[in-house]
C-alpha cells in the first residue's frame, strides 16, 4: 500500500526506526482503511497488525486493507499483546504517533526497557497533509456538498427564523445529496454571538439587521469540507457592508498568494495586512486557516507563527475574519487546493452579505 | 461553584494535592462552563484560572463561570505560563486530568522538578458520572429529542429508501424540535452491514426484508442522548422475529437489575445470560452499556470486566445486541437514569421490528 510504503520510507529508511506504533484512530483509518480499531503496528519487515476488540472485529476484517487483523479479547491486556509482538520482531527503536502519559508508562513497563520509544506523530502528518488523487476527489465532493448547504443557508436566513432551523435546512440538504454527516458542529451564529468565532447555533430567532456567520462542513467518505459565509438578515447597513468588503478583499488577497512553496505565515500576513491597514487588525483574532482532510483541523497551519510551507496537494482553508464585540462578526472561508499555478477553490459561493 | 467545590474536596482534602490542572476540553466545559479553552488551573486556595487563546477569549469571558479568564497570546508558551502560575501558588503536588506524553514532558521541563505531577483523571470522572438535577434535565431533553428522531425512523424506513435519506429525516426532525446536533455519527445500517455494531450509514438503498439498526443521539445544550432500535424493511421473517425477541428479553431483564449499588458486571451478565442460554452468546460481541453525559461514552462501564457499581444519578445505556455475519444485526438500546427504586427510561420507543 502506498501510504504504508511512504511511512516506512520516512520512518525506517530515513530515521532508522524498526517499527511504528499507530494509536491515533484517524491515523489508523488513513493507513489501514479501518475505524474503531485500537492500534496498528507496522514492522520494518514483515506484515503489520491491526489490533481490534470484538465489537469492531468483523467490520475491520471486511473493510481493512493490507494488514493482519488481530482480535483483542476483552480480558486481554492490549499493551502486553503489543509488547509481545514488538519483542517477536526484535524491535529496538520504535516510533509512536501519539500516546497519553499513562498509556506510555504502561507500554514502557511491558517493554521492560528493551525497546526505545519515541513520539514521531509528525511523520504521519507529513504524509496526511499531502492529499493523493483519491483524497482530493473525496474532499472535492465534500466541498461540493458543503457549497450546496451554503446555498440553502442564503435561501433560509431571514428575520424570524431560528438559528437551529437554518442548521436543520442546511444539514438536511447536504444529507439528501449524499453527505455522510458534518465535519464539525454547524455554526449559525447571529447578532452579538456572531462575534464569537465558534458561536455554535442556538434556539434563538434571527432578528432584522443581524449578521449571521454560517460555518459548515459536509463529510463525505470520512473526508471533510469547510466553508464560511456571513449573511445579513435583511438589507445590510453601510457599516456592515464596509467591514464585509475589507474581509472579502483580505480573503481574495490571501487566495492570490496560495501557491506551492509559499510560506504559510506569508499567506496569513497577506490577509492580515489588508485588515490591519483598514484599522481592524485587533479584531482578526485567529489565524488565517488550517489544513483539511480526514479531520477538519490538520496541518499545515496558516498563522503568523507557522513554520509550514505550502505544497502541491495541500488542502487548506482561507478564512479571515473580524469580530467586534456587541456589533457582530464577519468571516469568509473557502477550502482551497494547492496545485501548480493558481490554487483551486473547492468550495463555491457568493462573496456577498445577501443571496445573489 | 458546586462542581469545583466537590473536586477540591476530593483532590485537595482527601488526596493532599494543592492544585489541579485540567487539560481535557470537556472537563473544562463541565467545571468552568466554557468550551474552546486550553487549560484550567484550580489552586487549593485562591482563584482558579482558565487559559484561552484569543479566538475564543470573548466567548469564554461571556459564558465562563467562577474562574478568572486569562488570554494566551499566540506567541506565548502555554506550558511556561501555567508553570509560572503554579510556582506563584507554591504548589508542590499537582493533579492533572489527562496529558499527552509530549505535553507532559514539556510541562515537567517548565516546572523544573519543583512540582510533582500526577495523573488523576478519575477524580473528575467520579464527579461527572453522577449527574446533578440540572444535568438530568438536559439529558432528559436530549433523550426526548432522540425519541422523536426514532419515531421518524420507524416512519421513514421502507424498501427503496437510502440509509442516508433516513438519517436526513431523523436529524431534521430532531433539529426542528431543538436539537443542538447529534451526540455521534448517526447509524442507519441495513442488511449485512447491520451486523457491524458501528456500521455508520451509507448511500445505499434499503432492500425488502433487511434489518436496519438505527443508533442515534440528539444533543441538547452540550448533553447527549443515545438510543437504538432495529427496524425491518417490510414484514419481518420468523427468524428475525425470534432473534429480536431474545434481544428484547435480554434488554428487559437487564433493565430490571439496574438500581443503585448494582454491580455493572451483574447488569451485563443478566442480559448476557438470556442471549447465551438461547445459544447466541458468541454473537453479543460488546459490553451492555456505558454512561452518557457531556460525552456519549463515559463511565460507568457495563461489561463483564467492569469494576463499577451503579449509583443514583448515573445515566447509562442498556444495549444488548446480536450480530450474525451475513444475516444482520439486532440491537435495542435505551438511556436509563439510575435512581432510588425502579430506574427510569429516558428514551421511549416501541420494542418492535415494525412501527406500532
Amino acid at each position: 500500500m502506498d501510504r504504508e510504503k511512504a511511512l516506512k520510507q520516512k520512518a525506517f529508511q530515513k530515521k532508522g526506526f524498526d517499527g511504528f506504533l499507530v494509536f491515533n484512530g484517524i491515523n489508523q483509518l488513513y493507513l489501514a482503511g479501518v475505524q474503531g480499531t485500537s492500534c496498528l503496528l507496522i514492522p520494518k519487515k514483515g506484515e503489520g497488525t491491526v489490533y481490534v476488540y470484538s465489537v469492531n472485529y468483523e467490520q475491520a476484517r471486511a473493510e481493512g486493507r493490507g494488514f493482519r487483523i488481530e482480535l483483542v479479547k476483552r480480558n486481554e491486556n492490549l499493551m502486553a499483546k503489543i509488547a509481545a509482538q514488538v519483542k517477536s520482531f526484535k524491535m529496538k527503536k520504535l516510533a509512536v504517533d501519539t500516546l497519553s502519559y499513562e498509556s506510555c508508562r504502561s507500554l514502557a513497563k511491558e517493554l521492560r526497557g528493551k525497546t526505545k520509544l519515541k513520539v514521531q506523530g509528525n511523520l504521519i502528518w507529513d504524509l496526511r497533509k499531502v492529499k493523493d488523487g483519491e483524497e482530493i476527489k473525496l474532499i472535492r465532493r465534500a466541498c461540493e456538498l458543503t457549497s450546496i448547504g451554503m446555498k440553502v443557508a442564503y435561501e433560509a436566513i431571514r428575520p424570524g427564523i431560528k438559528e437551529i432551523e437554518v442548521a436543520a435546512e442546511i444539514e438536511y440538504a447536504m444529507r439528501k445529496k449524499g453527505s455522510w454527516g458534518t465535519s464539525f458542529e454547524t455554526i449559525v451564529a447571529s447578532g452579538a454571538r456572531s462575534a464569537f468565532p465558534h458561536g455554535g447555533c442556538l434556539d434563538k430567532k434571527i432578528r432584522p439587521g443581524e449578521l449571521v456567520v454560517v460555518d459548515i462542513g459536509a463529510r463525505y467518505m470520512h473526508y471533510c469540507g469547510d466553508m464560511t459565509r456571513t449573511i445579513s438578515a435583511g438589507k445590510p447597513t453601510a457599516k456592515q457592508k464596509k467591514l464585509f468588503e475589507i474581509v472579502k478583499q483580505a480573503q481574495e488577497k490571501a487566495y492570490q498568494t496560495i501557491r506551492p512553496k509559499a510560506r504559510a505565515k506569508d499567506v496569513d500576513a497577506a490577509a492580515r495586512k489588508i485588515i490591519t491597514t483598514a484599522g481592524y487588525g485587533e479584531y482578526f483574532c485567529h489565524g488565517l486557516g488550517h489544513g483539511v482532510g480526514l479531520e477538519v483541523h490538520e496541518p499545515p497551519t496558516l498563522n503568523g507563527e507557522s513554520k509550514d510551507r505550502l505544497g502541491i496537494g495541500n488542502i487548506v482553508t482561507n478564512e479571515p475574519g473580524m469580530y467586534l464585540t456587541g456589533f457582530g462578526g464577519i468571516r469568509i472561508e473557502d477550502s482551497v487546493l494547492v496545485q501548480k499555478g493558481q490554487a483551486e477553490k473547492l468550495t463555491v459561493g457568493p462573496y456577498s452579505l445577501e443571496a445573489e
